[in-house]
Order: C-alpha cells, then sequence, then structure tokens
C-alpha cells in the first residue's frame, strides 16, 4: 500500500490513520476493505456515524436514484422536495409517534456547527450567557462549542485564548457512588454568590461518547431536567454520538421520559455517513431572525435524501430497538466476562454503556491501546476513548450482522487474552 | 406547490426561501426546476459552491461508479484511497504547476470550520492572538471566525457576548479613492501604542464575497504581503468563495502573485456540491499535534471522489481560465451597460469584481431587492450581498452555456428596466 | 441633618447610607459620632479596614508629623524614605520573624488593584490564564478581580459581558459535612477532559468574609497549599480582609502554617483607614518587567507612613495577637449563646469565624435585617454578608476597649431579643 | 542614600526609581528635596496629579484641621458631614456655574477604578457592550480599562489573555493632516458590516496624557459628541490626567464646549496627592442599583476635605485659570524656540499641548531619554511620554512660582543644548 503521499501530504493533525496504518478501499455493512485485500470488522462505524453500516443498499438506491433524476444536491436552505420530504417525515415517523413537537433548523451539516446553533439560539432567546456543561462532556471544537468541551487536548490548542460563557458541572457519577453531583448544581444555582452565572442553558450527552461512554442515570436525568424547568434554564440534549438509535431508542433521551428545549442531532442522521446535521428545538424557542445563523451546506440534498430513508426503512416500527436491545445485551455480556477475567489477571476493568454504545473500562490508556492495537492486527477496528483513553469502547452498526457481532468480540477477546494472558 | 410542512417546520432563520418561494426539484448545468416544471437561470449556484453547475455529468459519474464500488464513503480520518488519490491529484493538478508547497488539513467539511482551523493553526504556531480581519469580510458565524466577520446581524446573534481575539482593518478602497488603507494597518503595527495587539495572522479574502463582490487590487495584496512577511504576521487568504477558479485562476490570489503562508477552500472544492473544506499550510507551519482539531466529516469520501475528478477534469489545462475570463468580460460589459443606464435614469450604480465574482451595485438594497425579486419572477435566480444588500451579483457557474448566460443577463436586464424604466 | 444634597448628588449606587442613614461627623476608637450628637460603637470597622480604630492617636501623630515636616505625599513609585521606612519594618517587624521572604508590589492602593495584580503575575510567570477562585469568594469588581468574584449582584452588571479566566471551586464546608471539597478540585484537575483548563494559580481568603464569614480549616489549607505544590499552581492568598491580626496572626494563613507564593493585604494595611495594598511574591516569581503594572497612586506616602507606624506599634510583640484572641473568645461565647437562644425560638441560627472576624448566622437575609436595623437605632453600627446577607458579622476594630465590646455585644443582644422576642 | 531595601524588596515592576535613582525625603510647592539634600524642581507633579504643588499649605491646613477633629478618615461609602462638603462644593463651584448637572459615583480612589466604573455603567445603561477607545489612549490596567488602553506594554501583560469589549479608532490627527479621523468611524458605524459593534460609549482623553501630550482639536471632539448623539452613543471623557485645570479650565472639555455624558476625575482630584475619583453622569444614566459597584476606599474622607478646599481656593473665580494659560504660553514659547534649534541641528522637533500639559517631541524615545536624564543631574525632574516615549512632557504644577518655571525651562534648555549642542 503505498503511503507515501498521505504521510507527506497530510497536516500532523491526523489521528485515526496513526491507529489503523493501512489504505482502505471498500467498505460494506460492518466490515471494511484494506487495499491489500483484508478484512477488517469495523467496531467503529465512524464514531458513531454509520448505525446502520457502511453502504447499506437500501440508502445507497434512494441517493443513487436522486442523483439520476438530477435532484438538488446543493441549494443552500431553498427549499427542494428533498427538503420537504425530509420534514414530513422526520414529522410522521419520529416526532409524532414520540409526542414531540420540535421546529428544525438545518444549519451547516456538522455537529459543532449545530452545537453552536443551539447554544446561540439559547442565548438569544433566554438573553442569558452562560452555558453549564458537564465533566468529560464533548460537543465539538470551534470556539463556541469548545467552551462547552471538556478535553484539554482540544482547549489547548487555542493559542492561549480563554473560552468563554460556559461553566461544567460534574456530570453523573462523577462524585463516586452516594453522591447525587445534582446537589452541588442545585446549590450553585441558588446561591446568589457561587459564582456560578445564570444559565441560558444546560448542555448534556445522555451517554457520554468520547468522555469514555459514560451514561447518565434515568432518575438523575429526569432530576435535571426539573431543576431546569424550576429555573428557567433550556435544556439541551447534545445527541450526536447517542441519538439516531445507538441507544435503542430514537433519541437517547426517550429512556428516561424527559423533553428537552433543543436537542442536536447529526452522525448517523444522514444513514449514509454524509455530513448532515439539525438542531431541533420547542417552537416558541424560534427566535431566529432570518438568516441570523448561516452555512453553505445547510440543508445538504444528498444527505436528507438519505436520511429521510433511514427514518422510512428503520423507524417506521420497532424491529430496530429490539434488535439493538438483543445485540446490547449480547455485547454486555462479553464485556462483562471481559471485565471479569481481566479483574481476576490483576487489571481491574468494568463495563458500562447503553444500547450498542459500550465501553470496557480497562483502567489505562496504555492497557487499551495494547489491546485495539492487537485487535487491529486481527481484524478488527476498534477505537478508545475516555479522559485517559482508558475504555475501548464498542460503536459496532446497530445492523451488523450477529455473525459480524461474534467474530468482533471473539477478536476482542482473543486479544485481550493475548496482551493479559 | 405544497408548502405547508417546509413553513410550519423550518426555523425562522430560514432565509432563501423567502427570496425564492418555491419548491425546486431538480437541477442541471445552470439551470434550476421547480415543482410546477418552471425553469430558473442560476446566477446564485450555491453562492459559489456550483462552479461547475449543478449535476455535472463527469462528476457525477465519479461518484456514482464510487458508490457502486462500495467506495468508503465516511471514515474519519483514516487513510482511504479516494484521499490518497485526491491529495495525490491536489498535487500534480493545482499546487505543483503553480510552485506551491503546502501541508493539507481536512477539517469539518464546512467553511467555518477551515477558518476555525487556520485561525487557530496561527494561534498555536506564533503563540500570539490576535487575528486582523477585514471591514466587510465575511468567514463563517461559528463563534471563532465570528470574531473576524464584520456582519452585525451575525454578530449581534451572540446573545450579548463580544467575540474575541480579532481586530478589523479597513479593506482596499475603504477610504475612498487615493487612500491606501494599508498605510493606517502599517501605522498601528509600528506603534506601540496604537491598541493594536501584534497579529498571529491576518486573514482575508482578495474578492469580498458576502460583503458586497470588492476586489482587493494586486498592488495592495502584494503591500498586504510584504507587509505580514516584514512583521511576523501570516497570510490567510480565505478563498473559500473566490476560489476554485472563481475569479479566472484556481486560487484568486494567483492574480497577484502573491504566496499566502495558509489557504481555506471549501464551495466548490468538490465541485459537486458536496460538503468539504481543506486548509492548506506552509509546512513548516504545521505545528498540530495528532488529533488537537477534529470533526466527524472531515475527509468525506465522496467529496474527494468529485473533488479530485473535477480537479483533473477542469484543471488539467487553462481551457476552463481562459473560458471564464472570456464570459467575465461578457458579464462585465452586460453590468458595464445597466450600470451607465440606470445612473442616466437617476439609480446611481456601478459595477465591480474580478472573474465570475462580479456585481452590479445599484446604491440601496431595496433597489437591489426590486431587481432580484422581478428577476425570479421572470426566471433567473439571483442574489444580493453587501453590507446594505445593495450589489446584485453574478456567481453563475463557471460553465455555464454561452446560450444561458445571455438569457440569464437579458433577464436581469429586463427586469431593471422594467423596475426603473 | 441635611441630608438633601447627599440623596440628590450621590448615585443610586451607594449602599451602606441606606443602611445607616445620618450624617457622621467625628470618630475616635471604636466609635462613631452623628452629626446630632449621637455615639455608635463600630462593630464594622470599614469592613475590616479599621483594625486599630478610627484615628488612633499613635498613627495620627505620625501622620502629622510627617505632613509637618513637607513628607511625599505623592511620589507615584519614586524612591522616598517613606517607601523605604515601610520596606524595611515591613521586613523586619513581619516578614523575618515569621521566616517569609516575599519582595512587595505597591499597587494601586485598593484592594481590586492588588488583586489584578497578582493575578496577572501568576499567568505571567505561569503562562497559563486560568485563575481557580472559590465559592462565595470575593475579590474586587475591577473585571480582572470580578472574574475570581462569586457575587452575582456585581457578575450581572458587566452589561452582558462575561467575564474570562476563571473557574470556581467549592470551599471548604460547602458540600456539607463529611465531604471534603478538595476532592473534587484534585479530580478535575487529574482529568484531562474535566473541563478545567490547568490552572495559573489558586486564589482564596482563609476566612471569606463578603462570602459569609467562613473559615477554611488549617486542614483543608494545607492540602490545598500540596496539591498546589504538586500541580505547579500557584497559590494566592487574598489576605485583604483576614490579614493585618484580624484572625489573631498578622497573616490569616500562619494558623495554617502555610506558606504562600503570592499574598494580596490591603484595608487595615495603612493601620488609619487610608488606601493602600500591597503584593507580596516569592522572589523567583517577580516575572514583571519594569512599568508593565502601574497607578497614580501607587506607593501612596502617607499610608506608608501610618501603615509602619502600625506594624511597629502592634506588631512588634504578640500583645495584640493575645487580646484579639481572648476578645474572640468573649465574641464566640455571646455569638454561641444567642445562637443557642434564636434556635429555641425557632430561628435555626449558628456561629462561626475566626478571631474578631465572626458571623452570627440568622438563616435568612430578612432576618438580619431586622437585628441590624434594630441594632443601629440603639446605637450600634453592625452590617450583614454572606450570599444572602445572612451572616450578622462582627468586624470590631481590634483595639476596642472592653468596655465598648461588651455595650455593643449587648446592644446587640437588646436587638435580638427585641426582635425575636 | 542607603537604597539596598529598596532595590531588594521591591518588585522589578518599579519604573520612575529607575530613571530618578534617589530617595526623596520633603517636596513643598514645585520643589523636591532628596536625602541628601539636594533640590529639584519638579515638572512632573505626580503624572498630574498634583496640579496645586506638593503639600500646598491652605490644603494641608484643611486635612490637619481635620485629623485634629478626629473627622472620619475612612467610612466606606456611608454619609459624613466631609462627603456632603464635598458634594456640596462640587455643585456650587464647578458644576452649576459650568450648567452642568451630573449626579456623582464615588468609587475606589484610583484612576482605573473610575473607568471601570464608566465603563459598566454605559455598558448597563445602553445593553451594548462595545466602548470605542483611540489610538494612544490610555485608561488604566486593570482588565476592563486595559481594554481601551492601547500600550502594549500593558496589553502584552496578561499572560496571553485578549481583553475584550473594546475597539480603537484613530484620534485626531492620527493619519496625518488633512484627514478627519472621524470620517472612518463615521463610515464604520454607518456601515452594518464593518465589524464594528454598535458602541456603548466613546472613551477618550481630551488631551491624551501617557499617549504624547496630544490635544484633540475642539471642532474634531464637537463633531465626536455630535456623532456620539446621533447614534446613541454615550460620550465618556478621561478627564483623569487633563482636568481639574491643567489645560487652563477645570474640566478639559469646556475649550471644546461639549458636554460629556460620563466624566471620569482622578489624579489632582483631592489637591494634595490623595486617593480620589469621581465619575460624573448625566442622572438619567444612573441606573445602577444599591452596591452594584462597590470598593473599600471609596469616599475617602481626608481626599474629600482637601478636595473641597482645593475647589473652594483655586476654582472661586478665574485667577488660577488665567495664570495657567499665561504660564502655558511661557512654556510654548520656549518649547517652540527648543524645537526650532533641535531641528536645526538635525534633530527633528516639535511643540504642542494645551495649558499646561505641554510636550517637546524630539523624535525617539532615545533622544527623550538622553535630555530627561541629563535634566534629572541638573535639578529637574521631567519624563516622557508617547508611544515610543520620544515627546519630553511638561506637567508642572499649575501653581508654580515664575521663578521655578523659568529655572526649570533653562534646565531643561541646558540639557537639550549640552546633549545635542
Amino acid at each position: 500500500m503505498q503511503t507515501q503521499t498521505l504521510e507527506r501530504m497530510e497536516s500532523e493533525v491526523r489521528t485515526y490513520s496513526r491507529s489503523f496504518p493501512v489504505v482502505f478501499t471498500e467498505a460494506k455493512g460492518a466490515r471494511l476493505t484494506s487495499e491489500d485485500g483484508k478484512q477488517y470488522i469495523d467496531f467503529l462505524a465512524g464514531a458513531g456515524t454509520l448505525n446502520y453500516g457502511h453502504n447499506h443498499p437500501k440508502l445507497k438506491q434512494a441517493l443513487v436514484d436522486y442523483l439520476a433524476s438530477d435532484g438538488i444536491v446543493h441549494g443552500l436552505d431553498m427549499w427542494t422536495k428533498a427538503k420537504r420530504d425530509y420534514l414530513e417525515t422526520l414529522e410522521e415517523v419520529i416526532l409524532k409517534p414520540r409526542g414531540l413537537e420540535y421546529k428544525v433548523h438545518l444549519p451547516g451539516p456538522t455537529g459543532t456547527n449545530a452545537v453552536e446553533a443551539a447554544i446561540r439560539l439559547a442565548r438569544v432567546a433566554t438573553g442569558r450567557h452562560n452555558i453549564v456543561s458537564f465533566t468529560n462532556g464533548f460537543h465539538g471544537v470551534t470556539m463556541g462549542a469548545l467552551a462547552a468541551t471538556g478535553n484539554r487536548k482540544f482547549r489547548e490548542a487555542t493559542g492561549g485564548i480563554p473560552t468563554q460563557g460556559s461553566a461544567f458541572m460534574p456530570f453523573d457519577g462523577y462524585l463516586g457512588e452516594g453522591i447525587d453531583t445534582l446537589d452541588y448544581f442545585e446549590k450553585l444555582l441558588g446561591d446568589n454568590s457561587s459564582g456560578l452565572d445564570r444559565p441560558a442553558a444546560v448542555i448534556i450527552e445522555t451517554v457520554q461518547g468520547e468522555g469514555g461512554i459514560n451514561p447518565a442515570s434515568d432518575e438523575w436525568l429526569q432530576r435535571l431536567e426539573k431543576i431546569c424547568r424550576a429555573n428557567g434554564i433550556l435544556l439541551i440534549i447534545d445527541d450526536i454520538q447517542a441519538g439516531c438509535g445507538r441507544t435503542g431508542k430514537f433519541f437517547s433521551f426517550e429512556h428516561a421520559g424527559i423533553t428537552p428545549d433543543i436537542v442536536t442531532n447529526s452522525k448517523s442522521l444522514s444513514g449514509f455517513g454524509l455530513p448532515f446535521a439539525h438542531v431541533l428545538m420547542r417552537p416558541e424557542l424560534d427566535k431566529w431572525k432570518p438568516g441570523q445563523y448561516n452555512g453553505t451546506f445547510r440543508g445538504f440534498g444528498l444527505a436528507m435524501v438519505t436520511g429521510a430513508a433511514a427514518l422510512r426503512h428503520f423507524w417506521s416500527d420497532d424491529t430496530l430497538e429490539r434488535d439493538v436491545q438483543r445485540k446490547a445485551r449480547v455485547v454486555e455480556d462479553r464485556f462483562q466476562k471481559l471485565a471479569t477475567w481481566l479483574t481476576e489477571k490483576g487489571v481491574p476493568a468494568s463495563e458500562r454503556g447503553r444500547g450498542l454504545m459500550r465501553a470496557l473500562d480497562v483502567g489505562t490508556g496504555d492497557n487499551a491501546d495494547k489491546i485495539t492495537a492487537e485487535a487491529f492486527k486481527r481484524g478488527l477496528v476498534i477505537e478508545t476513548s475516555g479522559h485517559e483513553g482508558q475504555a475501548v469502547k464498542c460503536l459496532c452498526p446497530l445492523t451488523i450482522s450477529d455473525e459480524d457481532l461474534i467474530e468482533g468480540l471473539d477478536i476482542l477477546e482473543a486479544s485481550i487474552k493475548h496482551v493479559f494472558g
């Protein structure tokens, strides 16, 4: 595989090509193929972007048909048939059955664009500036979103400019068992000299992705919603990684039965890996004036086509939901056993997650890196997350076949036993 | 045309659908078709995103072939054959023939992402924070890019948070004839109590797009480059709208013969309207550490495929360049005549631009709106720009047929004569 | 008493004249006299500025002598005999006996100026921007100091600008008994995605003044110092209110046996109510370049004269220290009894403090206001503090006579019993 | 003279003691005496703080009498007889005769405190954040004031934090003869994409002090006032250095006949070198809520006593004004001649100023330093200002005797001729 051009031309900022230093050529479902013909099972799936796998045939067909008809690929935010179809499908298939009434903002097609739009809307709508986010939260790296992102790797790459307009609270479980971290948040809110500016909004992932696959409990999220309501604070669920079925429901917050004021989605929203994002907002919050937030690629035509097709295909009934929950138990069981085995071997480990967003925490980034490197050699693409990269995470396609899922888990087990056996 | 869903579901932030309140269904070359079968000539072309027109058959074929082969659509920033091909093509077709040596950063696939990455790199590389931008400049709306964007519509939609880290200088010609605005910049730079923090970088569009199609002269740009070199300031050319051939050269800065330290491209970079962006940087500036700037959709596979195809098809020789320059003269002549006619009718008007990025300035936004509204009725999609929306702008596809170009100009002329006759 | 001019001319920002709406004319020791000849015992003492009482005769004599000799009243930061004497006395009487080696910065003569200088020095010396302060902390209201000040009354009066460069941690005891709040700080420090930028410094009051007279325990402060050392974080003790003997030691941090990197003093530093402030810093931190931080009234001559006289008179032996500790027990006992009495009356109350910086917490600001209003009628000037103004605080002169102290406490008791009896 | 303690103990930030490395002991009128008995004529006068000279006997008497009566030295912002007297005197002697109606805010007693209060009030009163200041302006170094201060020496000592909330415009004359710099300001204001956020206020010195003794013309200031009124922008005159008679009128803006919305005074306001400052505001702007801006030393008793005495003694008639104008012509003539002489010697020099705030610009800081060093040897304390320290400035006491004034000017002339002869 020729990689000199890539090594010479691409900025040092590149990262996944360091973990997986091969040139990939094709992909289908849960399998990636490299230029030398080797196949890999994909437990990374675009960091949650490929919930329906690579090149899903139904979605590809919709895309190819649209191209064949010379449909509108790019139209800024003009009205197109594709947009109308996307909005109608979103309403019929997703929002109405869940009793949700939201308006839709289609900002630039990346998660960070959606987060910036959501944050700014919350500020405009409340007249306050403070956005509360949580330890280990990740919401993007453009300057507005970065303020709410906890990771120092990004925060220290601003050239010395401090971010502004955000304050961090401890996520569920951050202070250990028996401490409800919302007590702290509520105390600060009620204390006029706590240093916490009255928030415009809280932004939170119900299951933190980059932060280490940390799920907040339903009760904690319910209490968070209550605190927000009681204090006139908007609740923004950043469902960019955990949404689109990853946790076993379309929206990750459905488990807790809460209703956010604002929701951000991206990653798997197009269903096909195409850049796409939307912001959902309660209609009364839609304080935008025309054109106050723009972006060249908002309302990307192809993504609306595959996005609508994905909603119709996967979300018209509960087949996928049940399937995710079934597979989640398979992964959970294996991870639990691996955790036990590792702990017995003197490597304290644990399992956590929700749906098919699962982590095997192996204590240190070093341990995790050894495992994923070995797994890659054996044909599994799998990555780590967490503040030290200590969590080996499973983000396999929701549509992975049982065979591929088992094979992937087998490779992982073999790798772990090779490294620590 | 059914538009209720669109009106009900989409946020009030929507803008182009207010100017062009129809539902578009298909597009090819320089023509858009609405649901009722009406055709429109497209002088907007995605605000400079569709330099090669809608659904260009060569690019579409490359895209469909890639899909048929189950190529990698989404792979984060992993190495793919598509990426290698894109980088090789960029080097061979664009950089080498122009004597440019740049490394490439593929950030999130939108212009604002590229600008945020470019600004941040400049700060990291210099250890300074101040980014100098220019009156009427537009560089995006995420918080980092917004700091360098002059438009109050966006700046006032932050919920009261001031942007930080940027200072504005007067663009070429801003202070009227006979005043070289760089005198002011140079004086501030050399004055230790001017209030201007030593800049990390200057960011500039050689032809301002949203700001009103304002070209900076070659001499002015050359002097700006010299001032930057003399003061250790990095020169960032934001070529997002003016690049990819819009001005008659691939990079808009080629006319002036300058060599930026950092270049941002997006919009027409994929050639097909797909979200895509890259940052080019002199190799010694590549101070990024792995993963310090990320984004889910960086290195979008389909965009790299059509982007490489577009570079090969349109930039392997100078056919397109010469064609753009020829058409530019056609537009310039017509705009000049219209300006003269308008001025005689008591509507002081003028023409300006570079290549096929041209404006007919009709003095007020109100005048411009009347013209574009009438033009739309007559089958021409054309928009305004400038600080008051006073410039009717032509951003037609570079590949527009002579027939369509003339027909579009005829409609524009008829509209103007209808409104002001 | 004529107050019309005062009411008409003074800005609505005025505050103490609302609690004590009389015109004061004279003051001596712990007694204030109003224009109608009524005397008041002063338990406020300039919010800790008059530790040695009003118009102390020794200090007054030094001041009058200096004036008689036409000593330098104002000399910017030129060298004067008064400055040399002040620095020598500070070194001999205070620093050397305590084994402290500090260099001295004389910034503008107010606490907030000293805090701004201290914070900025910490940033310059470490190259980091983040200043960690604590819930209920107060460090001043100019923009740099305000960032570290918790009180929303001030934070919301910026016209919407968020402060920057600071993060708040929970003060000792903030999360209730049994929780060491430093666990949280230490966890955030050690967590690379906690959202806490690596701090340049911690700034803290060992006994929070405006925040409600909250003492941090010695053990907690010792652990804080250790955490700072282990993480390369500078420890700034803001001893503006708690210093100069208020807690029974010259520096409030002596009780804990810790050695700050930087110390701010002001309020009682001149001993006579004259504006004065200094910043003490470990010599190796003195990274200032000449003139990088200035101010017209730095090194105020009269304040250096009375300041040196106060150090010599009160701090050459331990008489004052022992006296403060003795009186502190008197106040503590009475406050304890009053707390018990109030609690029995259904007004849950408690006592806290260190030395003669003591509070009787009566639960609500409303309760506290009733008590202090009644006390004022009866001839006692006493104020409240805390996030809801719920703490009646005793900041009487350290030099108060036993008679005045008892009389003041008697008035307070009578007031409480009148209000809640 | 023993200076070891001073050199060892004082921070490297010290500055004037580097230019004048002697220990001063006494001062009277325009003369300073060092420890070795040598006398110096004082053309610095506390950088404009000692307009009435050192230890003026009338003011000293008022101060000593007040001390003898045990008047209130420090009373936070309680009402005192001294405050009432100060406010009444200010109203009767200064405001009423000039037709000015202002309310008074007594913030912390330093200029930067007053500027921070003024800026913040403007933001609170307008709901906007942007404060426009001018090239070479100096308004203080605490973070809020620093944002409006042009000098990089201070701006670069923040540890990398950019200031925020301010934009700089070119001061009168900054772009050379024939260019009215307000054209630029007005153009930016009227241009919705200029990058200039709608200002809350303009803050300006009518004669820039630290910036090099640059007077704005009356016409320019009048136009600035008109622009502010037309755009709903508050006009803040920072009269800290140029006020209190320095330019020949009590307020420096009286020459231009303009009426600021907000005025800051400090430096010579107490008349005796005591820390003191006030903010004057049009009554309808007094949007402060009680206690929203505080400070321990606001309303410093002694300063109000000497301040009122100074107003009565010097401003009850026009004697001082006429005297300043007479002396100003003497200085102007001598500076003009010296400029001519220097220019003939090949050192291009010029004279400028208003009243007794005058500069002899000698082109470079190096030239200026040589002159002031030689002058100091010969018994004259005189300093430089300007962005390169190129202006030798005369800020002698307004009350200087003709003999001292001539002697000082003679020394300056001799020094110049010695250096460049």
